[in-house]
């Protein structure tokens, strides 16, 4: 809790800045949330670049939302950099499982950028450590206890924190297990707030050394926000605004009264 | 009326998958606004895996807003897949007869991936037919009922249902026609509302095998969840989170006591 | 003040199409702001279609938030068909000084479409005249006045108004200097209103022949609809919202009362 509380206010204060190589559905969103939570979002994918814009940032996150050659050979880019530089790269390996081009190129990602934190739902979580697995469109069929073996084999595969959303999110890193219980279903009825869960952890990594926490509190902070949002919303589009404002709202004791996580965080 | 809100049950019940080629400009919006209804939208655009994307979806919804060579591509390979498939395919010619490509890429478009539904405004619509006409950006200069001949002539020449959208909607299928009085005038001071309407439209089609019937539907329901967010909104910006909200909202009475629509969609 | 409200009432009844190859961050809400305020957004990016599609506007804002080489290409084609026409160019160099590619990216393009307003931060700006210096991402580090004499210099250079963004902004031509204090710090926790700036610029530069007075009218009212905005707003989320209410909703007496604008626009 207080951990959680420390690196709001660490990001807040150092406003560090997130470079951002996403998908076109959500950087306008994921933008806004992480200005709202006090970091400093940057969003460039041109090839000539990548590498220059991450050496300037403090975290990486690549999210595959909508792929295409040019923009995977520039994640390629930008993480390699990262990873040079230790720069802590989180990846959202967004509809992995639902295309063979999008299974492969999460595969590949995942093997040349090394990420430090992979962020996604269980479908994908599972189609990434099993390829040929089917999942529908970017949504998960599956609970992230289900995936909980996959989770932990990616984990040690490829030696990095694995973080999986849903109603309860479970974040992985080798044996160590963190649940987390905040958020509210409405969520699922705005797109990318995966991405938004994504783009967080990004800012959480960037002012905390250890990944396994900072995936779990960015988790713990979004979905705390969700709840906030809901009591003021009629719907998903009034949830919007009200999402960022309590990101942007958010104080101690939002996090004392509110926080649902089980497992340590301390490692 | 009761048609109406069986589709709409269908939807939230079935979340049909729908996938989305369209304009980096309501990528956000259009996903928010399927996600709102109840469907579940993708947006994908990589050639690499359109076909097998579409091959997974219930609807494909082709916007041509922000062309380029190789979205045009992809559009032509996931719009003749869902033909193969029988998945129903609604085209958005947004801009055409603003310039020279628009036109005659939605003459291809129209061509190659033979559309179940086309919607657009009425300048698009008459440019669509008749190539060489000029329209003003991709705002309509036209009323739909100016263009209630070349709809016709359009439905007939394509073998598809054309909708198009004005102060009243207007949905021809060759000689039958069906009109939609709902909306409001501070729709178009939003961005992405006619694509929205397409991507509605691509909803209904999901779910409703008459495409007549989902292109009208679709009409309707876009205008009345506009009527009640307007009544809540103070400009363009509140009515967006309203909008969605009432998409999210929509209820069977709401249908009653709101629907403005004339002919018969049984045919 | 009253050339202020002149200038927003003739965008209203005119509904001047500005056309924008802008980042794909903010297409969707530089859209719903020109929308907002009166104005006939048209966002078009392919080589085949840019100089038609410029031809039928009244303004082009070129911004460089996420560039790629494809992009530039269409931008330069752009510019240069503005520039034989007459019509107004407004330049956003997003993010110049970050990399090296965007520093050059940006002396190029204003070396080849001869901007009539240069609109950046303090950073953006500076970079822009002397290549070389650093900018942390797409925040400015430095203020306004702290670059007056790059500004004036550059405007000297490019025969162009140069319109730099921050608490106070300042709008330089020559040896004129006007100074806009309207706005409010949460501005720069949503993303893109430097853009939204630049775009409302390109909307006054379509209806005031007079650069200085369009860039200084616009920087204002961005300024007080912002600080409209504020009054209703919980945080950033809801902010946005009632931004767009506020352009919307703006009234003479708002610029009577509101208006903090030194330095002459007459000329």
């Amino acid at each position: 809790m207080n951990l959680i509380w420390e690196d709001l206010q660490r990001v807040r204060a150092e406003a560090p800045l997130v470079h951002n190589i996403t998908n076109h559905v959500v950087m306008s969103s994921t933008a806004n949330a992480l200005l709202a939570i006090g970091a400093s979002p940057v969003m460039a994918h041109a090839c000539q670049e990548v590498e220059e814009m991450v050496s300037l940032a403090r975290a990486l996150v690549i999210n595959m939302g909508t792929l295409s050659t040019a923009w995977v050979e520039a994640m390629v880019k930008a993480g390699q950099e990262a990873q040079r530089r230790g720069i802590p790269v989180v990846f959202d390996p967004v509809g992995c499982g639902a295309t063979q081009y999008r299974t492969a190129t999460a595969q590949q990602l995942t093997a040349e950028i090394h990420p430090t934190i992979i962020r996604g739902n269980a479908s994908e979580i599972r189609a990434l450590l099993r390829s040929g697995q089917g999942t529908k469109g970017v949504d998960s069929t599956q609970t992230p206890e289900d995936v909980i073996e996959e989770a932990g084999a990616l984990s040690r595969a490829c030696q990095c924190v694995v973080s999986v959303s849903g109603a309860v999110d479970l974040i992985v890193e080798g044996n160590s297990v963190a649940r987390v219980a905040n958020g509210h279903p409405i969520m699922t009825r705005v797109t990318g707030m995966g991405c938004i869960a994504t783009a967080i952890t990004g800012a959480f990594a960037a002012v905390n050394p250890v990944p396994f926490q900072a995936a779990a509190h960015a988790m713990a902070v979004v979905g705390m926000a969700g709840e906030m949002a809901v009591a003021r919303a009629a719907g998903p589009g009034s949830f919007s605004a009200q999402f960022l404002d309590a990101l942007y709202l958010l104080q101690e004791s939002d996090i004392t009264g509110r926080l649902q996580m089980k497992g340590s965080t301390e490692q």
